[in-house]
């Protein structure tokens, strides 16, 4: 049933509303370098496991951008050695949804055998490196062979949208930016008054006070909506608002620009802004997606010798009912408000993230996320949310990734999953299967892109 | 298999030790106005899905008893409208418990088709009309029809349970009382201070002493034991109790009645009266309910318009472990004492709940709450709890509704699911059938009926 | 395909690298007196959970070794008597895991018949004497019949040891100990200053400074690496680490150890300790296994009329994220460092330890501990953790038991259920069946070898 259910849904267009692609890979379009640059040194999810088991990134081609150097400073790495390296340590993904996406991607997607071990690397690599040569594999002709039928970047709040520039030119309206503003709103950012400057630069606003501050974050927005973007994504500690009156807003602001924020100020102007985010989406109609609970950089080591965003995030507990409460009870009620909630907490699933999906109109449930984009993830997601939220109160899947061989699997596992779970539901007699054959189309299609906003974008 | 063990479980009476049917309601028999009224106004599982959808309360014949207009301000509303309204909605119940239970409801209660649509809802409306002015339909004829033994209701501490009395006049003493005394307990409820008054008015007691307050506590339960009680309830945000040595709660309940109390001490205090309350049960026998972790009226809206109890409460973490320890140092030993604990925060099921109630003598697990009174709730409950609790430290099922009409259907489920869960238990040899037969009759009938001490009850 | 998976692994060695068996125990190799004081009254699984429904433990066999008499001070008890009291009360174990481990042990291990009731308690208990009295039900005897290749007990820091040495000396140096200095450690502990002088005894170390505190540790560690120890483990109440400078560290010491702690300090002690056992086990190689979350003793009565360690412990939330960062931060990338994990808080499974381990090269998880070795436990505890940590993050199967008797069925239930496991994911074809029976092999038995460095060890 499960199958038949899948049948009806597995070839619908993809909506990518939340992902990591990079606009200028597409509008550059040249030809991938080969198999490592381009499956395994970008995708911490595979380079976070081996270091894991003691390999270090730089075997792996992950460059030292850090402050020191790395423990084995290979920098550039020979390709098809970290290849190599790589195939010999693939055990250690059984069990897990990275093995999934990367074999699926190499099957599919290119053609090629994915039994990947120490004896299969060399031939897989040539396999892979005759590919990568053909035109059928630039980065476009295989976004054109996915049937996206939108995909939202996520940009910085002074990104030059550039990229987008050029793919509109080319006839690639459906690639879209995010607004994400994180790095123009968290003063604990060693860069914040720099890039609260550069905000002031960008849009002639004066952004050393905070009315300045707010009509430069609006004007980027309206940059951001001019190039088709339709949501915001805000990644912060905690899930904590506030609703200071504006004076006191003003003051905090003042405070901090000049680097004289007191502990815990930092956290409550994040707080404030969050709520500020949502009255300019409530004038704007950007969706607002909140992602809260990721404690970066919590590997030292990774941070210092390969930068940021380099796999050393350990999530914490997050707390929702009581940190939205400010911004909720101002705006929850407000039907041109969407706020899309993510969560690295899964307790959170049935006792907050539900209940609050289930009750206010302007709340959504994001798909599950990060460590959780996986079959067990998804699973869970769908038994802890359902009974409370409805499939009507969440906004369908969402890849998240950088990976662009990697997004058709990721949006096909997903679809499987959930005609699994609505297969289930029919069988206890607790759907029809025409319901459920109704409900798979909106789990895969439909919620994403009216959930986003995306109703404009249509099949190719 | 499990339909096997339902086979013997299936029709047995039902025991509601808990629940908030009102006792009015079956002592004044009057025939239902209309299927709005009975089945979709007062039930908050529903309105609070439609509402999350942007669908005004008020357009479900939900009144406005609030402080503010509702958007939508539909007072009355046409029931058939409602109706239809709620029909065109149908769809957002998928896997939902709701759904469940109105649609068996509808089928076996009332006997009409339960394929709710827009294009249903006038037919169905007419044929439950139709069905409610017959004289099988009134709340006593239904009551009758359902093989009910015993039915809870819950009442305020200050109530004059006449309901009770006319029922009891009329052979209807299984309908009992339970003691809530929440609002005349709570320091931060705006009328506490007015309740404590009427507390003292009641019962001839000087309730602005502390040493008259409890005095007077314990006279209320004695007119609940009269009237055939058998329990309290308390809802508490949080599990936390006290161990104040007496001169200590005194002045704190003096500073409190005053309304001279610092900040933490209405916590305090509700600390307090439930170790206060766990010391009267064991003089006078009621069982203790605990049902801590709502945030009550978080979504202002629902409050403001609507009223408290319109569905807007969301869960937050509870902490049982630490919380109850001052209770538990005190009473937990003490075979007269009989606690049962519920919850919103299912992460407490395996980490706190279970080992409390696999080791206090006095400590049990009430049945899967709210949210989680549902398939998946239920799974996950007795998949959490049993390894470290079994079945003999919980309670069995508590439909804990509102809704008359849905007491069968709900048992059912519940009845369902743990002869599921038994049959898997079979299925992988860690139980016999004929153990596995045993405990289905305990889960679905004795274990409530000892674990609230309704033991003098027979089946009708 | 469960089946055919568990056939490559039933009969395996036994590897036990944590568990509370006693070195004496075998040392000594004396008869077992009766089946109760083998099998009932040391298991406070047991004992716990007739405790839960009224029954004392004292009529089970335990002794009173605590400040109050027992309420029912029944000591010594009549072995017969206990093991009818127990017996009648069978159904209380039923879909709990010792209801498994002893309904095997029974049969497999002692070839007696394990329907156990009121009615059968004689009968079976005859059996079981009449067994006992033979050779073959000695201690060593059952011990060489359970193929076990290596088995860690537990011991405390200043422990002599005695009873490793005389098994050494019989040819059983596969009996080894595990160092636990929790006693030495835990300024909280009232004996802690003696126990801290009698370090200073045994090892000719000044224990009254920082300095010599630390080297008399370092010393102990030796001579249980003497004896064949691999590990140290450490049952805090939180995962709290801290990275002081020695002199802040030593003045802490100081402070306490003259009894003059502030509020707070006893916790940011164990905190700093745990990074210097971390920096010790990095010199020494000693593996690192950390036990946070009991709350110790919760239930007065058990710890007043029976000791510590009685069944009275509950589990608290625990937060390993932010705990341990500044531990992992000086030594988490550390290739001579391992730590193990162990949780009683599954919250943190898929949040933080499966994130944890699933990144640093020195954090493995340890298997599913206490309340959640169990069938349910496993399964939450794999379906939480693979898709993160894999399966090669992980340090197989620990049975962690004081009883004897029950080590290969608490085994065999691991095995059987990781077979289980892995016959899903073959199922969803994320698994091919030779990748599935080479990784139960590494689950049932290289894993727990190589994580806890036991390679010297060979099956017998």
């Amino acid at each position: 049933m499960a199958r038949e259910l899948y049948a009806q849904v597995g070839s619908l267009p993809l909506i990518c509303p939340h992902g990591h692609v990079s606009a200028e890979l597409l509008a550059d379009d040249q030809p991938f370098d080969d198999p490592v640059s381009l499956l395994i040194s970008p995708d911490h999810y595979l380079t976070r496991m081996l270091y894991s088991q003691g390999i270090d990134p730089s075997l792996l081609g992950v460059s030292g951008r850090g402050t020191a150097a790395p423990v084995d400073p290979v920098d550039p790495v020979d390709p098809r050695a970290a290849w190599r390296t790589f195939c010999a340590h693939w055990h250690l993904f059984r069990g897990t949804p990275s093995r999934v996406w990367l074999e699926q991607s190499l099957e599919e997607v290119f053609g090629v055998p994915a039994d990947l071990s120490a004896a299969s690397a060399d031939a897989i690599y040539d396999a892979l490196l005759e590919k990568l040569a053909s035109a059928a594999f630039r980065p476009r002709a295989l976004f054109d062979s996915f049937n996206i039928e939108v995909l939202a970047t996520t940009d910085a709040a002074t990104d030059d949208l550039r990229g987008h520039a050029r793919l509109a030119a080319d006839g690639y309206g459906r690639v879209i930016p995010t607004f994400r503003p994180d790095q123009v709103v968290d003063p604990d950012n060693p860069q914040w008054a720099r890039n609260v400057e550069l905000l002031g630069a960008l849009t002639g606003e004066d952004t050393s006070t905070y009315v300045g501050y707010l009509a430069a974050l609006r004007a980027r927005r309206q940059v951001f909506i001019a190039a088709g973007g339709a949501a915001t994504d805000h990644g912060h500690l905690t899930a904590s608002t506030a609703d200071l009156d504006h004076a006191d807003a003003a003051k905090l602001f003042d405070r901090l620009i000049r680097g004289r924020g007191e502990p815990g100020e930092p956290e409550l102007f994040r707080a404030q802004m969050l709520t500020e985010f949502a009255a300019m989406s409530i004038d704007d109609g950007l969706v607002m997606q909140l992602h809260p609970g990721a404690l970066r950089d919590h590997v030292r080591y990774l941070r210092q010798a390969f930068g940021p965003d380099s796999g050393g995030d350990i999530p914490i507990t997050t707390e929702y009912t009581k940190g939205l409460r400010p911004l909720l009870s101002r705006f929850g009620a407000d039907h041109r408000f969407r706020l899309v909630l993510y969560t690295l907490d899964e307790t959170t699933y049935s006792r907050e993230l539900a209940p609050l999906a289930g009750v206010y109109p302007s709340v959504y449930l994001g798909s599950p996320w990060w460590f959780f984009d996986s079959p067990e993830g998804m699973r869970r997601y769908r038994r802890l949310t359902t009974e409370t939220a409805g499939f009507y109160n969440t906004v369908g899947f969402t890849d998240d990734t950088r990976a662009l061989p990697s997004i058709p699997v990721r949006h096909d596992v997903a679809r499987r999953l959930d005609c699994g779970f609505l297969a289930e539901l029919v069988v206890e007699h607790r759907l029809t299967l025409d319901e459920a054959a109704d409900t798979a189309i909106d789990m895969a299609y439909r919620l994403a892109k009216s959930g986003y906003r995306l109703d404009r974008f249509a099949a190719a």
